[in-house]
């Protein structure tokens, strides 16, 4: 249940080792062996292309055209988590410039993922700081309400659990919750070692129509050919 | 007359000569050869910046979040053959990545032109394998329901017939009818041999008021300036 | 009063001196030194990525689909200027491409600001002729209807009045009435001279928590930590 | 081929009998009976709830804020006809208002479907003048370039030629090709039977796992069931 | 964690008492009695203006363009429910139509509320089924992949445990978690009371300026008043 | 120039009986008197279908979820009065709903016109109180900054300033600046009668294309018509 003005201090990572694991692949392979599950909207883009980040989620909920809670988000970062902010509105604003990413670097921040806007995106770039937002905005924001730090977030209609690793790249966004992290990272690998194997009869001129068998249900479907 | 669940594997293309010769102009210049025709609606763009193609069209009609007319589109590609990826409805999900890519390269596509999503994107660049799609999206596809395959589709409100020349760049997608490709081309040369010689004027600093001999229709509509 | 059919050709330009001043910031620096005022909305986005502009405003009002007006605007442009187009409706085709940049940029612009569309991306991006747009779009223009250069004229949400300064870059457009350039660019400065202090105490890893004193109002609003 | 500056005099309209005969239907039923194609993009919406049309296609594409070519289509109406309205780029313009509306009615003409805005939306709704628009926008246009009457169009993503059935209601709009319009005014006839002896079974209760015989697919395909 | 394929066939519903006192008010005043939480996106809009729900929440996640699971849970739903209808991707196909309506109204649903699209809006209207969407489509769905019921979704950004209260009008959708129901009523309630007071207050021509006791911190803010 | 924390207490309204006249006319008829200018983007929409306003503007600067200073501006607001709402930012949440209708109502306002969003909205319509908005939205807004009262804004894109006329019904807003009134209902009492005139040849069957004589500009354009 959300509510505000709760920060948690302790929340249930997924281990470094699962992190790891799945810093391996890209975002397409994980999202498919999660069964097609747990991608954010495709509106989250990275600001700059070669972005790509993969860390455990530090969640905040942020008010709209307010990033007071991004601050106090930054104490509870840890080496290798990602921030996750969310919105209890739409909201495109610049929450998010290069002092904040100085300061979550420091902490040991891998990058962001923001349902909201962001600015000072060159200075982003050359730090290579990566960054995933809704929009590219310098309005700047206040700080006067309260939200939460570490409280399950929904976050581009995306259930986002404190602790749950966050994975990013040119692809989007997609959330492997920590108690799934070891078993996703596997079912990955063994996807991705099937796709190899594909990717050279691919490359051969072989048709998908042979390697995954399907002339037969196209024809029981009515698949009709004409010359 | 669209049907659905039909493969043409004849198609009349437009001849290698023609596609050679649109090739080497931009999407804007040949849009305005054809009287300004043949755009396909902006919101195609290209998945990475330095993305062109140029080739005939082999036409698909999808379904939504359904890829499986791909593969029975990639047997009727042809070396110089451009995919046409019309969908049934507004459908963003991630139907085409780097294996399709990979396919459609052996089968000697040019490229891939898509009123959906595409995924793998950082691969495709790798491969320069030149995407236009409406989203960039992890979303994975199932294979279920029969389109078809080289019949006349609308893309992005643009009609595409299979043959016609596909021409993208930068500047979004131009479909110039196999009949007019020839015509196309030398009005497009014609266009940019005037555009050359104006380019000089220009870059000399004599202004368009005067190269195209506007200030008499100007003062007629009753332009007053004011000093 | 809008008013059209009229162009200014006299115009009080904010002076050379307050335009190099803040062609030293960002664009979000300007904007916060502005009292946070002054942006366009963020759909204005760069044509490449390292499209950055600065310069005293020529204004133009177009009508749909018809770039008359900016072969009237040219005329007006003077060294060190950039050319700002409103138009009396929304209309996303392509005003603009590389023989008007030739254009401009033989007059002496800076850049282009446009609320529509702009075409030849890949030219403007090769003589690196910054250009700021809502949309990339090959579709030609006619030049049939008047209207105006150099009135007041409001771009993507933002008044914008001759002679005021432009400043463009990644982060999206701000305007700076030429009367209030000087102190405006002052104020840049001392921003940028307070943030260049947090950001060495931010890299250090010391919390905006403590270098902004939010631990108290924090606490009043009634912020609670769960270990 | 698209061609402008055009104006085709003769078509071949749907037969007033199969017009009719479609109109019994509504717009989900007709596009079913169609398998599942035909259906404009759903951004075309009705510009009061209660408007609904069905007749014949004549066509006209527009250019961007210009009207010229309604006044030209108008002279082509006859009884029974549908004015459908392409553009060759998007424009929201107000293209239609009261005075076309009382002109199309006196021609004879079932009502309006366009690829543009409109106005004057209170005196269409007191007429009862069905349209249905991407906008309603006040914004006047001029009369300066040539379009088309009577050729192909693709409107809202729908390919539509000169005399098919356009039928419209709040569901949407739907294009029947003039030489199928009997046999999908059948299809719809049966379907609509089909739809009535269901709609009896499921208001007593009964469920579509049992009227449409799902639960041995839905086992099959792995659906489990948790207390 | 979201699981495809699952059917949960016992839910906690929020007490018929407190969904009762909930649908005594408006969705802003219960979305204030939150604490300005729990509203979906306002997207979702009613298919007809005077459409209002509340009930208990049976979930359902679908799949992109299939309606499958709406029959699967159909058979879930017991009276005083309200179907909530989440889609793995972004979705605007016609899942929805007259025959589910007649079959949920049969099994006691009191309405819908889905992100994705539905059709046959004027017979929803005419029985007066509720229905809160994204969209009004014509386009049919199929019946070929799993989905799951009675999970907790993610609905236009908002997240839905089955057994939650969802209240809907014209300002939105609100969602109440069941063990919050009966304490967001009473201060729904209270709300309503103070209002209420104020309403009288207001109507007088007291100024919110004094209601609200704001000119102080609006003078400490530095509002200055000028004649 | 914008500033913020002002509120201007003199301002210059136009007069009743300026307002009186334009009362009379539709937005479109405005908007062409005024030489197709003053429109706000048509994403400004009525909240109900009935709504109608025209009165003189007191204008208001908001910040993003934020309605301080509404209460402000009710002071301000004498009979015949209507609220006009900018924001310095996109922000749709609900900044007004039926309290602050009731406040405005007991001051005389007229009504709202807001570029953000509202709520309450079946009591606006049952009050009868006009408001035109971009959104319908629950969320509630806080009241922490400042923006100003009486200044010059841009609203959906439009300059408006205090004191202006601004008129709105189905069909949009359109702004008439307080010095031009008079001369602008004249040019729509005009417009009007010779609108009439053609109302009446037109529903006689007569063609736009002989009332406004085009067949010979159409010609020398190069229509050509084909049997």
């Amino acid at each position: 249940m959300q509510e505000l003005g709760i920060v948690h201090r302790t929340i249930a990572r997924a281990s470094r080792a699962d992190v790891e694991a799945l810093s391996a692949f890209g975002v397409a392979t994980v999202h498919e062996a999660m069964g097609r599950l747990g991608l954010m909207r495709p509106y989250i883009r990275p600001v700059y292309p070669s972005a790509k980040l993969c860390g455990t989620a530090v969640t905040v909920l942020l008010q709209p055209g307010d990033n007071w809670m991004l601050h106090v988000a930054a104490e509870q970062i840890q080496p290798g988590d990602v921030l996750v902010a969310a919105c209890t509105t739409e909201s495109e604003d610049g929450f998010f410039g290069d002092l904040l990413a100085t300061s979550m670097r420091a902490r040991g921040a891998t990058g962001l993922v923001i349902d909201g806007g962001v600015r000072d995106v060159a200075d982003l770039e050359a730090m290579d700081f990566p960054v995933f937002a809704r929009a590219i905005n310098s309005k700047g924001t206040i700080k006067a309400t309260l939200g939460s730090v570490n409280i399950p977030v929904v976050c581009a209609n995306a259930l986002v659990n404190p602790g749950d690793v966050v994975l990013a790249d040119i692809d989007g966004v997609v959330v492997v919750p920590a108690a799934r992290a070891a078993q996703v990272a596997e079912a990955a690998r063994q996807r991705e070692d099937r796709e190899e194997a594909k990717r050279r009869r691919f490359a051969t001129g072989e048709l998908g129509l042979d390697i995954y068998d399907m002339r037969g249900p196209l024809a029981a479907a009515g698949l009709r050919y004409i010359d």
